[in-house]
């Protein structure tokens, strides 16, 4: 159901059983897939000559809360889930089942995996390229130019896997490898390796990740976070994630 | 008075003198007390199943500035105050007087005690403790999960009177003790202990609190604040610590 | 045009050719120049007794975009340019052309001269003294209460060309000299010379600023960088930047 005081043009693209809230406001070039649900007072596919006329495209079953803003020119798989007061720029290209935690900042011409999760009040820089299954937790921050101001912009690589912990900031150019594990509130300055915990300021290596224990009282591995971490993902990418564990266990 | 843009469910239990601002909404299950002033833009009562059917109550005189959006699910003694933006999720239970910044974010399942500050673009993890009186500055994050992604939620304990200073965090399961300071930019990753500074990434000990001097000519020291900040707290609290201050210049 | 939603009082001075967007509120004590283009969801010219009968003043052509927040009692030159979700409060009195980023907070009572950039969610601290061409990035804090809480407020002073990357903060009272640069994630506890780098927390002089070398591939030096950066600044203030480059590179 469209409330009655939503403005949402005619020339929008919406699938089957959408619902949007209140004061929201729908432009021209936008298509959305079916069973989304808009929260209220969200501005969706503003018009941007930075878009180049391309739309905003949606794929099913999305969940975008309330004062969110998404420009027209960025592309989205299935299942998208957003907090509240999002902002998301022109060309941003991301796969399946993203997650963008209220008041996240994603500033567009970026490229987002399957998966990825973002917490609350995280600014992805322009050029940002992050695979699949990645987490950026809160106020966490990937920066572009080398010496700003300037015209270079090289944005941070993030691997599959890796987990970057609040408060901490990717330096321009930066790759954070597969399974890595960036700590609380460091400042990366150079490409960190797979599998490796870096942390401070600048960021220094700290241990191999599964060095690390969880504190549940079981004394497993904390990582790779995907041995016992599975809330939210679909049934068939665990199962594959514990046969790996498995063979891993066998092999050690 | 109820702006007519404003759309507010009958259902909703609102005192009496209430003012609420245009593209206003409130949902159904909320009770508000008399003499609430609600701004603009503003969501409150948002439904939500992790509330598990509890209202949203707010006490007496009540501002709640625009663009803010409360859950269902939270209870706020009288006089809460909040600046613009703020988002306050289920199953925070919370004191008199408390005031919530600009684009702070609440994520719920916590409890706030009396006279609480938070200042602008504050965030309050899932199960963190906050004592009576305390204040968070600008930027501060009360993290809870010891190693991300886990299932593992542990929040802080800040003490009554303890101040956190801006764009520090605090990390799971730290306490930070009565009339602590925690200085500006610091990474807190154990206990602080009562009445003390700590400062840097780890935080260290930095001195007693009671070191520390006013800025003001004076040279009476700056902690515990409550000897010499009264703005805004009630007149019996303040006599009572200007009491108890007396007190402790005898006896030292 | 005023979309048909838009709340503008009679009483609000607008200049011509104003756009402005829907569910936005236009206040009584608010005066706006000729061609100003207003986004959605605004709160602007909120009343304040702080602004002590002062109106909100804009200059021509600005452009406020969606979700943004100013008080009564400011002060801007032409050119005005916000992001979204800005908030500006009384007292704030800015030059020309300053651009303010999205979900950024003045907390007013300050001075911003001309050509200043804020990019996004950076806080300025009351009695923050800005001077001209200044570029302050993403969750830059500057501070102003030496030990929080406290009546004292010092604000910082940032001199004209000075830079400060991303996530840094600067503490009450301090001056950042003309064509300083704080690195990224530092935490300013002590005056910065002009023309030079400091980085850490506490931030500690690393260089000269004209030390570093640009990372375009032509290995010019970066600071200042208004010898190559001159992006979105009048024709005029760039010719006059070449002729002082050229005159400092003939005497070096």
């Amino acid at each position: 159901m469209i409330h009655p005081s939503a403005i949402v043009s005619p020339k929008a693209r919406l699938g089957t059983q959408i619902e949007v809230g209140p004061f929201t406001i729908i432009h021209d070039d936008v298509q959305i897939g079916d069973g989304a649900v808009i929260g209220s007072h969200c501005e969706i596919g503003l018009p941007s000559a930075l878009a180049e006329g391309a739309p905003l495209v949606i794929g099913d079953s999305a969940l975008i809360r309330s004062h969110s803003i998404f420009y027209q020119g960025s592309t989205f798989g299935n299942r998208l889930v957003t907090g509240h007061r999002v902002t998301v720029r022109e060309k941003t290209v991301a796969g399946e089942n993203l997650q963008i935690g209220t008041l996240s900042d994603l500033q567009g011409h970026c490229t987002i995996g399957n998966y990825v999760r973002f917490h609350s009040n995280v600014h992805i820089g322009q050029k940002s390229s992050i695979g699949n299954f990645v987490w950026i937790f809160p106020y966490v921050v990937l920066t572009n130019d080398p010496h700003p101001p300037s015209t270079v912009l090289r944005g941070p690589r993030i691997e599959d896997f890796a987990a970057i912990a609040t408060m901490s900031m990717i330096l321009p150019g930066v790759t954070v490898g597969e399974g890595a594990l960036v700590g609380a509130h460091s400042s990366v300055n150079r490409d960190v390796a797979p599998n490796t915990v870096v942390a401070g300021a600048p960021a220094k290596f700290v241990c191999n990740a599964n060095e690390i224990k969880l504190k549940d009282g079981t004394g497993r591995p904390a990582y790779p976070w995907r041995d016992h971490f599975h809330r939210g993902y679909p049934e068939a990418v665990v199962a594959q994630w514990l046969k790996e564990a498995e063979a891993r266990h066998v092999s050690a």
